[in-house]
């Protein structure tokens, strides 16, 4: 990125773009910008990405993806560098989703607005402290003994029981509850005794965190998420955890107390851990995928239990031959 | 259905029940009736319904649970055609199910009530349209941008973002949140940097949600949910799906994002979908299957990925049997 | 336990713990505790508890964790029988973990404290019977006709819809849906008509459900979960089920409608019944297990469909053995 910051939703020429996003602009584009568009809705003051090479999942779009950009009403094309060359304006760099995301940033803002402050709805212990740049919306909770950090967002009811940490720039979303008792029991020989869950939960900075999800405290020490990790919705993140930084859970997903995930960590959809492990960094865990034992950095794993993900293609397609009756 | 329609909540006559589920009345019942119940605690004013045929299983009621209806304290019965003779008042219908259904409707209402109107303790954005007709619950928030149409219930701590569009008919239950930003980041080489969504959701006429569920909004275009869908509760719907008509998603299903999804699929609990990937017409989803790639019109599928239930069947068989030594 | 109760949330001298705790004192530590603690972070007015036998997965403790505990700084360590002696004050107690849950729950409470009676932000319907020793807190919803026990503790968010009866000593948390209309519909030809699930639910005493859980009303019957059983966070309870005494649900488990669980059974995390199926007193189904028929008694079963989880270890193993292409 280069040059001076435009102000905050400002609309850009097709210069500023490029000095913005650190880019190079092809052709002349008259006029400003104010958003990126889809590219069957784009209007001549809207700009269109697209990377022309490998995507997140080693695939390269099809070829009528292309003429559709080619053919679209925007003003401006965002591309990578194998883009064809074509009578558009438009801006090469790096990585046209990350000059996209930066744009729209620019544009709409990292996250939907809430004003700062406490709603007037919202229930805030006269323990907690609460920067002065918070923004915390309608129907929230914050419990006894929490800290909540410059910039924080809580969208609406979201409910911290005590103790909970919120570093710097995180974002809470509809309905999430962090800071719930960990599910811990004792059985006396007539019933299930409740081991008190003490420690609270410690968020570092910059961490988001989707709707209907929940982390649970420790039972003596917090339960951990590191700096920059994201969490999307319903996930499920099991007392004692410790995650590291940059860490992905993709939605449904759930760890068990106990589990330990290195940075960079990522599990996809509907994954899950069984407690009492750890996953080494950078670890993919697949969708659907269970980790029963410690996972050593760096691998890719599939399946319950989750094993390297060429066995578990390979189980899978021997499973097939065997019940279609072949030998090999 | 055949005749005037009664007053909603009336009671009704064994004759006027008759006419109402345009069923057939034999023998003949005094009083009135007020409700349907359950076969053991059934009383005189109430109806018991039953259906001797097989059910949505494929499976026939158990032979005592036949002994059961014959004998219980239902002033009436309201009955299928195989439903055997008895010296007792009974309605005749194609579909005694779908009769009970529409009984209990008239006498209880298709939802729990709300009041109509906004709750005082619901934020409704001054941006948003409300229908006159809407019931909107404690606790409720409604984001910029959102239309709510006539006749829709929004239960207690459903929470919209911004630019979430309900149909008429609609019903959100309990803490179930729509438009929160889908899961959408990338990589700057330091953090993951969210890139914003801003596409909203559209959700069709008659649509009902379940409790603590999830619809994300679009990218730059909205999610959207055909007229009539059903979602249980803990359902995650992804950033930029599609659903079509009469799409029935079980409990904890999970769509990832750009999931296509034609009209009259079903998915059955805690099944899910990879994301960019189309599911034809009619296709079932077995309960825990996984769809990893596009999957045809009229199909039964099971298990992850997804294959045809009878292969996935044969693969289950095929794994016990070598487990237990067996050579074929 | 002996010796007469002391004031709840009171510092206890070692003789005291050791009479309240059942258990023998070995050497003297002067001073008085106010907490259990965890090894690493433990201070001289603390207890560190630890068990050298087998913990509930079957597997002993690593020895230098042994170590650790040996070295900790608190005040007085509560061992089992096994613990090798040494020079520190100890409470032997036949069973550390329960002994620590007591501790815990007369220093700090069986769960975060609520006021008692009703926060005003909550709704309570006029026709809710709410015992005057129950705890209501912010934003909470209790529908018409519920019944809320002595004692009860309902966190933020709790939304109850008609006709749920909560025994005493009840404790529900944040964001959790009780009541909610179960996922009955007919086919009419042309859309899904919603059976109206008018039984409610009935909640035994003593049972804790954890945060952003859903339990759903029952069609014509209510919806049933006996005294004593715990269920974790996200866990789904489809309408019509039943739970016997002390059952134990961990997040993320769905039971489809009419589930039958008798006293004490057992489902891990993620794991899931399809419905109309009865699962045997104690039976534990492993996480992410699926039961698809009736499971007997005092089983341990794991898979989709569940199996006996040998078979289901030999299942796994014979087919990594196939994919590897080896005979047997």
């Amino acid at each position: 990125m280069s040059g001076s910051m435009p102000a905050p939703g400002s609309a850009l020429s097709a210069e500023e773009i490029a000095s913005f996003v650190g880019g190079e602009l092809m052709g002349s584009a008259s006029g400003s910008f104010r958003s990126v568009a889809a590219v069957d809705s784009a209007s001549q003051d809207e700009v269109v990405f697209f990377r022309s090479g490998l995507d997140q999942r080693g695939a390269t779009p099809k070829p009528e993806l292309l003429d559709a950009v080619l053919a679209c009403s925007a003003g401006l094309l965002v591309v990578d560098a194998g883009f064809p060359e074509a009578k558009r304006a438009m801006v090469r760099v790096e990585n046209p989703g990350l000059a996209a995301a930066r744009l729209q940033q620019h544009w709409h803002g990292r996250d939907f607005p809430i004003a700062v402050g406490v709603h007037p709805t919202a229930q805030v212990d006269l323990s907690a402290e609460v920067a002065a740049s918070a923004s915390i919306a309608a129907g929230v909770v914050v419990g006894a003994d929490c800290v909540i950090g410059e910039g924080v967002h809580l969208h609406p009811g979201v409910v911290l029981y005590p103790r909970v940490h919120l570093g710097e720039g995180c974002t809470v979303h509809a309905n999430t509850v962090l800071g719930s008792p960990g599910f811990g029991y004792v059985w006396d020989g007539q019933q299930h005794q409740p081991m008190p869950q003490m420690g609270g939960v410690r968020i570092g900075r910059g961490v988001e965190i989707g709707a209907n999800s929940v982390i649970d405290a420790g039972t003596m020490a917090p339960t951990v998420i590191g700096d920059g990790c994201i969490l999307d919705n319903f996930v499920q993140v099991g007392h004692n955890c410790s995650l590291g930084r940059a860490v992905v859970l993709c939605a449904q997903v759930g760890l068990s107390g106990s589990t330990i995930l290195e940075d960079g960590v990522v599990m996809g959809g509907q994954s899950g851990s069984g407690g009492h492990l750890r996953v080494g960094t950078g670890t993919q865990i697949a969708a659907r995928g269970g980790a029963t034992a410690d996972i050593g950095p760096g691998l890719v794993v599939s399946g319950v239990p989750a094993v390297d993900i060429r066995l578990h293609h390979r189980m899978q397609a021997a499973l097939r031959r065997l019940a279609k009756g072949r030998k090999s």
